[in-house]
């Protein structure tokens, strides 16, 4: 009875952050142009209030009761994990002054409109002033949320729980060390043609195809949908309404298609999320206020991309599904075989931008970031030399010279509206799909699954060892359960090098 | 500084009921099916949050505030209209117990799902235990609002203030005197030729062409987009961002186009608000709890009326516009000249189904509704007893049978969802429309933006005496401005006597 209270009360939170997730999905898709400074407040208010609800006296009171009540069971049950969750969750945000959260709201909202202008006059310098408060501001809420060693921790805490700078060193070690000789030995072979993905592919047919593919990878569109946007994205409202958002190039075809795979990764941790976790914190990120069931970025990470690149970017899904593509597209894919089409969506060419990145030099782009935004944090990088201290990472990691901070320290987003200690997530999404996808493809079902277009057992899989726990456990625990083993980047790095191998002839 | 307190804080309830209004639009256009159940709870939980938002002791403390600062400026200025405003709000919603609101919402949960089943099975039975549950529901919100003289008056207040069951007597009798006459002599004449509307008309003309009257009756796209739904409406998320819908038959091509205007008017009511009042009192119903700028629901739709019937449906507007409609379907309208469009989608024919009904009958649907929900909340009607009593005035307005209780007593969906007390409202627009067509067309650059295709003057009119008020007067407040009379049935009487004269040769 008091549980059951409780359980509502955190119903409601869910459904506030829901809210703040459809008004988003539309301010990203639908609003039109005039909606956007009325839309914005309409978000604030919903963040303000979420967090005001699960902090408030009366959420405290009814969950002294749940925590009275459920005090018998057993103690990794639902319920004694739903309320040492929340009260996880109470703590957290009460460390953290309300002005301090407004502050930083704001200065987001204001930096967003500069940094864009920055970025698109390539001028780092009108950056840089609210970059250096964005910085003090993050390490005052570093120091409010607390941490044992570095005070960047504190900050990937509400991304990718139990990860630590000295967490990442000896993983990021391990790729450079696995990966450089690779991209070195590939910088010397002869590249894969590609100019034929560059032919016009009609949008709506690119639309359709990439549908049909979400579908068979096991994409409920009863209980989602697909639409258009600028910056793609996947977004839950409950598992009962799952939403991916492509973008589509005319002139390269593969941005919609991969990019629709990968969402469509996304969407299935949160479709196939266990029903009896619907609008409990189980479903919730009450951490960073965000309705999702996913248990940490990277976790989440690791469904995309093994959907993406293990599955879509795999010999094998070409080799049964090239010939509906070709049947879609007669004319703009004439005289490519699979072989070609396969190699030229998987070709390796390091580049400037994080976002059109390959499979191979994407955590190279995640690495620089995460080293340079500890470095800002603990200060010993200062503001003024971070465009110089970019710069040579870029050298030094992807062996390129960075002719401009448009397309170097002023790329990404995140900075501007506030956001530190997220980049991480993205190689550890990596190494978690190379993780899971070798423990899956260990059971025969979804080996001959895979050999046989049906979807239908890997995705399965998944589920039972992902998707359906939702936020129930951590990551780690997640991965020992599903395959024996923490992080390890060891099947990702096999992964890696075998198909490069191959592509690449080395 | 107390006073911007208070209205930053009734800015919130603004936001929150937008964003009900936007999940509300995304359900009703986007949202896909297995969405339903979890955004039911999400819509409730913001109901609840923001009346609890604007009854809270904070709000209550602001208001006292901004009163004592405000206490010596204009009684009827903006600052006091406003906190007057808000304290009538939270009075009239601490008269409701919480437990009453919440078992209202419940059997109009049920009610719905109960309704929809018995209106195809055409059963008024087993839809009649929950009516009875909702008038009985009704009946003690009334006792607990309050009210002079009669129970219905109290449930008017909330869509129609100060529109008493005595104030709608003489109304109604002035309709029924003027209107059943002229209906008798429509009857007795032969009707104009319909059939070419029947056509095929492709849809995506349609609707292209319908977005193209609406903005130029002065609809703007940069805050606003049309969408197709299944039963059409208007919404909007602040005046920046004002949706419409409409529904396309492609057998019955005035279904889309008229819709589309009607909604148009009601848009530009929102869109041209003043905008010094969004997000304030003034752009928002505190007693029905719903973010809108719109004074009452009957001046909502005299908007509505107004540009459907007044404008769009005049001999004028198609005198100007039909070859650009004859562009568009050349084929569907070959041989079809101005004045057999105009009198065909003028024809007047009595019907069984409200929402189906011609601008002369309306009233009828209406004001049969009114006299039957105000005898249903005295007692003097019974559940039981409905049916008969509903198929008597049918026959008595209407002058028809009615078959079977799905085209009669079971068609409209609201007291199935628990709502009493609205019908009036789409009469009083009509009567206002006629009020305020023949005040603006006084007004030579009105009539002659009318006689040139130029809707801007008209459009302008409105928001000088309409739009731009918002809520800051009541809807014979504004009439009053605007016309130099409260309501008042002449004119509108004397546009359809005069219309359907000149169409009828009578």
């Amino acid at each position: 009875m008091g549980y059951n209270a409780f359980l509502e009360r955190m119903g409601e939170v869910n459904d506030l952050l829901n809210a703040e997730s459809i008004l988003k999905w539309d301010a990203r898709t639908m609003m039109p142009p005039g909606g956007a400074d009325t839309r914005a407040k309409q978000l604030a208010t919903l963040t303000v209030l979420a967090r005001d609800h699960l902090v408030a006296d009366e959420t405290r009171r009814l969950l002294e009761r749940a925590e009275a009540e459920t005090a018998s069971l057993p103690a990794d049950g639902v319920e004694r994990t739903i309320c040492a969750q929340v009260r996880e969750a109470i703590e957290y945000h009460l460390r953290i002054p309300a002005a301090l959260v407004h502050k930083r709201a704001e200065v987001g909202s204001i930096g967003q409109h500069i940094w864009a202008k920055a970025r698109a006059d390539s001028d780092f310098g009108s950056f840089a002033p609210v970059l250096e408060e964005t910085i003090t501001l993050n390490r005052e809420m570093a120091e409010c949320i607390g941490y044992e060693e570095h005070p960047y921790d504190a900050l990937m805490y509400r991304f990718e729980p139990g990860e630590t700078v000295r967490s990442l060193q000896p993983l990021f070690a391990a790729l450079r060390e696995g990966l450089l000789p690779l991209l070195k030995a590939i910088g010397e072979k002869e590249p894969p043609p590609v100019g034929f993905l560059e032919r016009p592919f009609p949008v709506a047919s690119q639309l359709e195809f990439a549908l049909k593919m979400a579908r068979k990878l096991g994409y409920d569109t009863d209980r989602g949908r697909l639409d258009l946007t600028v910056h793609p994205f996947e977004v839950s409202f409950t598992r009962n309404d799952v939403r991916i958002t492509t973008r589509v190039n005319d002139e390269w075809m593969p941005k919609s298609l991969f990019g629709t795979l990968h969402e469509t990764g996304h969407a299935l941790y949160e479709q196939y999320c266990d029903p009896a976790y619907t609008r409990t914190p189980l479903a919730t990120d009450l951490i960073g206020l965000y309705a999702v069931g996913g248990v940490s970025f990277g976790a989440h990470e690791s469904q995309s991309r093994l959907f993406e690149n293990h599955v879509g970017r795999s010999r094998e899904f070409w080799e049964l599904n090239y010939g509906e593509l070709r049947g879609t597209f007669p004319e703009q894919l004439e005289g490519i075989d699979t072989e070609t089409f396969w190699r030229a969506v998987n070709r390796v060419q390091p580049g400037l931008i994080r976002v059109e990145s390959d499979e191979l030099t994407y955590d190279f782009h995640v690495m620089l970031r995460v080293e340079i935004e500890a470095a800002l944090i603990d200060g010993s990088l200062s503001v003024p030399d971070l465009p110089e201290a970019w710069n040579a990472k870029v050298e030094e990691y992807l062996g390129l010279e960075v002719p401009n901070d448009r397309l170097g320290v002023l790329q990404d987003v995140h900075w501007s509206s506030g956001q530190v200690g997220t980049f991480c997530n993205y190689t550890i999404g990596n190494v978690m799909a190379g993780q899971l996808f070798a423990a899956a493809t260990k059971d025969d079902r979804v080996r001959n699954g895979l050999a046989n277009a049906d979807y239908l057992p890997l995705r399965e899989w998944m589920t039972e060892h992902i998707h359906r726990h939702g936020r129930r456990y951590s990551r780690d625990q997640l991965l020992e359960m599903a395959t024996g083993r923490t992080l390890d980047p060891t099947d990702y790095l096999e992964h890696l090098t075998r198909k490069y191998s191959d592509i690449y002839g080395i």
